[in-house]
């Protein structure tokens, strides 16, 4: 899929199929997620891979906006791992750029996915790490939910020239 | 490109030709970083286009790290707007998923980017604001310097397989 597509028709989806995404399309996400760019290449993250049915409806119940993981058979959520930071504090920029190629990736390979904020909620992100075991410092950004789409959603344009100020500030 | 192509493909250029942007390819540049989610649909963003030479040898000079907008034809500041937030907090993550679709757009019309982070660090947050002349609330995420690369790198793999967990935390 032409860049361009993947971006200007990416949706979020939130219900899924009952069908498993193909290992290898794991992985060609998983590729993406990495080769987002990290301040001073410090690559702080890791990333947590959930299939098993019974882990994703616990992810589910762990989230309040996070029923979309009851139909989809594939999360990946993705973390921080704040004490390998060089420079500190942009895990969150890093890992939401990743996050944001996993989208991209999802949908360019005929997936649906969506984006389940987690950090800065510390409640959500206490009761998300604890489901998956994640040891201290390990902090997850998002969890993404990823499947094959029961239906497809019509592209969306939300460029507001309203928002693009030229040399400076233009109230 | 294709969006695998241009994922796998981008990397941080900062070095740049002496030649302008056209402005329909900045246009397009920021239809993409608008289409990035953002959370609950909150758009809480502004967006500062520089071209002019002047302002980008001063965003040069009030950033420790940005040398490479001496010789940039453009520069997109991408800035949370955070009294407009619906989500409190969340405004990083989607100006980061915006930044990555910018470096991704620019890169598939064959143009070069590095992004520059700003936020969190507050001085370089106030100085490069002051130049640009935000209202408070405007806060700058990253300057993204933009242009004709001079020359082209090639691709990096990233993917690290010890950094993938699969259904919870294996050490």
């Amino acid at each position: 899929m032409d860049l361009f597509e993947a971006i200007m028709t990416r949706r979020s989806i939130r219900n899924f199929k009952n069908i498993p995404v193909e290992k290898e399309t794991v992985k060609k996400i998983l590729e993406a997620a990495m080769n987002a760019p990290t301040a001073g290449n410090q690559l702080a993250w890791q990333f947590v891979v959930v299939t098993g049915r019974e882990m994703l409806d616990e992810l589910a119940k762990a989230h309040p906006y996070a029923d979309s993981l009851l139909s989809a058979p594939l999360a990946i959520a993705v973390c921080g791992d704040v004490k390998a930071e060089k420079h500190s504090g942009f895990w969150v920029q890093d890992c939401s750029a990743a996050t944001q190629n996993i989208l991209l990736a999802a949908h360019a390979e005929g997936l649906g996915a969506v984006w389940l904020g987690v950090y800065p909620r510390a409640e959500r992100e206490k009761s998300v790490s604890k489901v998956m075991g994640l040891p201290e410092g390990i902090i997850t950004l998002a969890v993404v939910a990823i499947g094959h789409p029961v239906r497809k959603l019509s592209p969306q344009k939300r460029y507001d020239e309203s928002k693009v100020h030229y040399n400076g500030w233009r109230g």
